[in-house]
């Protein structure tokens, strides 16, 4: 299997300023080709430490990948390092980028500088990839396998994400034409409401029973769940398609609605779908999440399709005003209860006029709460024109977590309500 | 200077399905404390790709974290990589991690499970940092000089964002207390409004009257403004400090209310005291920014003494029922205009009954809007006892972050206003 190692070139990143997604980036091209991405690696704008890194990358896989360190400012030194590394004996023009440079600097009112104008001459050992929207280009080099003890390619890309990934397409292709490739399979299962260690062990057998070749990852987080990631190596596309599915049915017989979605997907992007199929509509009320339900509805382009609006009643009496919740109740039970929380979801349909409609109220925490109700008790309820279904659960985290750990399980809720709904009325209709 | 090295253990950051946001964080909080990161890298979770990475960052580096491969499944295997490398004879249980776990899990309402148990056992040559978040334990190994030419420290961190971010100051607290660290000291100016270029062009000559120890860094944000921070390195906390509040009263007369806050805080909770103070109260209507402004503000604890709750009106209908937006002026001049927005704002302050209100009514994009409103047009209105103040500005990012600056830039506008009432009062009082 052809292996890289992407190497990030930059002090901006070592001292924690800027988070580095170029390598998250540029390893999820390599793999969809069937490349294994075997080390990611930052290193600062110094001479020996450049060099050592290269080095080290290109002597452990076939393909390193560089980012960064091509600005035209002095700290910026990663051409000269290049220069020395592929023992290249002068620099030279390349044209096209030279053209692309004064483009670029006219439209942006600059006039053209010394500095910019150097950008366009790079190392003659190297083959140049043209940078359509910056000034410095990505060089490509190669060494002969007396050199490292493999054949290998190096590519030496921008910083700046955005050039990047105009390049990466480029950077694919001429990997392509050097290496004869062996297939990865990558799929990911989406799935909701059961936490990681029981999700292992509800699946353990299934889990043992995979093909040696295949390989489960589990990928927990508040607002996507628990996502189970299978790798299938080294067999035709086809076929792995093939042995993915096989494996994927035999999960879902298992995991039934707690599993959303296949790839990448969330809880609110299925429900949005779903709702926009039957052409149904949503509303919200909200309490504790104070607007994060609303948010991540709307989060994806188009929501306006089937989301109409909502309340965030984070005041007792905007629930009792806006949404009609009795004042008896909430005294009664309090905000944060089943009571409290179905007659929020019932008001938000009826007032904003909807098919659906979410509710949710409790503790965001970290403090406040009551020994019968600590922070991190949520009552989340689901409106439907079937009736009204409610939940309790519970979340221990930071109050940013909670608060999307709540909202994602209130979403989740209407999901799998709906989905219950239909298999009821299917069962009905069967008999 | 100490040195350090960031290693992040998991094959989902190799294959790029995660963005690796760990070491940054880590990064920046070693940085503060003058401890210098000199290499970043991420390996698979394989036996010997984690030994030869830990013990390669071992050797050039005095302390070592590492983040990730700790999950209660089968795939994460650092720990049995550490027993290894750390010489360990045994497996013992560590009871507060354990009394953590029973109590994260009985409040989850999952029975306690095995897998989750044997998460409270560490290798015995470690000392144990309690994880309060979640049922993995920081581990802490000493490394005599004999092993690896340094005194080394490493400590083994979940991969789990917020929960690294939880145990980061035990870690750093366990750190001080090990070496001796250069004085460092960084204050930090928030500023909200002014573009980073717009800002560096204003403070230019402040900037370069600065003392040769104090080192200025821009960090730009779209919910927190541009950040100014000052590193003086090399002084007395007590002197350092005193040059520092010279310097900052300086910067604050060229920048006047675009400073919001000084040090960890956000536009929100600013705004959240000076509603506190004078017991004011505060209600959102919201379009394109689709709750994000309420999720905002009810982001810290304590939220709902100001706080009454609002709208978010993605129908047009919900801005006319619920907040009496005129048909009339949606249809003249559009959703995302001045008059809308204004009737949004003020309709809010009514319906809530509240002192203040804040109204966002956008295009978030990427797509979508017209020639003369394009993706990213943003009209923001606060209501005041004294009157309406609305505001037009743009942003050309993804639709994600268009509704964080859009939400920052409607809350900082009702603080904006607040003060310039303020001052105007002020002014009329002395007449």
């Amino acid at each position: 299997m052809i292996t890289a190692s992407i190497c990030t070139i930059g002090d901006e990143i070592l001292i924690g300023q800027i988070t580095d997604t170029n390598s998250a980036m540029i390893s999820k091209q390599l793999n969809k080709i069937g490349i294994k991405v075997v080390s990611m690696v930052t290193c600062s704008d110094d001479n020996d430490d450049i060099l050592t890194t290269l080095e080290r990358c290109l002597k452990t896989s076939d393909i390193v990948l560089s980012t960064g360190g091509l600005g035209p400012t002095k700290d910026d030194i990663t051409k000269k390092v290049l220069y020395a590394l592929s023992k290249s004996s002068r620099y030279v023009c390349n044209k096209t980028q030279m053209e692309i440079n004064r483009r670029i600097l006219s439209t942006r009112g600059i006039e053209m500088m010394d500095l910019n104008l150097q950008q366009a001459y790079v190392p003659n050992r190297c083959t140049v990839i043209p940078n359509r929207c910056g000034t410095a280009p990505i060089m490509q080099f190669s060494f002969a396998k007396s050199r490292f003890n493999r054949k290998n390619l190096l590519f030496s890309m921008p910083g700046v994400p955005f050039e990047t990934e105009q390049a990466l397409p480029d950077v694919i292709s001429s990997i392509k034409a050097h290496y004869k490739l062996d297939n990865i399979l990558h799929h990911t299962v989406c799935t909701f409401g059961i936490p990681e260690s029981q999700l292992a062990k509800r699946i353990e057998k299934w889990e043992d029973s995979l093909p040696e070749n295949i390989h489960l990852a589990y990928l927990p987080n508040p607002i996507l769940g628990v996502r189970l990631r299978l790798s299938i190596y080294g067999v035709e596309e086809k076929e792995g398609k093939k042995e993915i599915s096989k494996q994927i049915a035999s999960l879902k017989k298992i995991l039934g609605n707690a599993i959303y979605g296949e790839g990448e997907t969330t809880p609110q992007k299925v429900l949005g779908q779903m709702l926009q199929k039957r052409g149904a509509t949503l509303s919200t009320a909200e309490s504790c999440t104070g607007g994060y339900i609303a948010h991540l509805i709307t989060q994806n382009p188009g929501a306006s399709k089937f989301y109409k609006g909502g309340a965030v009643c984070y005041d007792n009496k905007v629930k009792t005003d806006l949404l009609g919740v009795k004042e008896s109740v909430i005294k009664k039970f309090g905000a944060v209860s089943k009571e409290s929380v179905e007659q929020m979801a019932e008001g938000a349909r009826k007032k904003f006029k909807t098919t659906y409609s979410i509710a949710a109220s409790g503790i965001a925490g970290p403090d406040g709460g009551s020994e019968e109700k600590p922070a991190g008790t949520f009552w989340m309820a689901v409106s439907t024109p079937k009736g009204c279904v409610t939940q309790k659960t519970a979340s221990k985290s930071t109050r940013q977590i909670n608060i999307e750990r709540f909202s994602a399980s209130a979403i989740n809720l209407l999901r799998e309500t709906i989905l219950e709904e239909d298999s009821i009325e299917k069962n009905r209709n069967k008999k």
